[in-house]
């Protein structure tokens, strides 16, 4: 996985989820250091419909797999404290 | 909510999700410092069939209010670096 494409597409992603990966908003997680393989599948979850939400169902709609590795990657990678 | 009384309920939980909030596997994910009211918010979910997993489903039918309460509190308080 690629992540610094992770990095460039997550740009929408951080309005909730934070620069840092720190979420802003106390009912949005953080994703910072999640585990990787984690982040996968819920993004797939979501894209495929088999997880709901009324926020990530729209926003996971146009991801490729390929997306959902480097986006994962990239934040897996971040530190889990934020800094 | 009561740290101590989640710390207590978490030990089925820790199973999966390790002694300190970091999961033992790639699947799961880490819980340790996550956003208390996202946590509220999948257990619930989880419990009330709105969120589907065939571990978390089961593990979760059982849970009040209160439990929920308690155990996102404690998982919250816990450091996101595992430390």
């Amino acid at each position: 996985a690629d992540i610094q494409a992770g990095k460039s597409k997550a740009v929408t992603c951080n309005a909730c989820h934070g620069n840092n990966g720190i979420s802003m908003l106390p009912m949005y997680p953080n994703l910072a250091g999640q585990k990787e393989q984690y982040l996968i599948l819920q993004l797939k979850a979501f894209r495929d419909g088999e997880r709901k939400n009324m926020l990530m169902s729209p926003m996971s709609t146009g991801l490729s797999d390929t997306d959902i590795a480097n986006l994962s990657a990239y934040y897996a990678s971040l530190d889990p404290a934020g800094k």
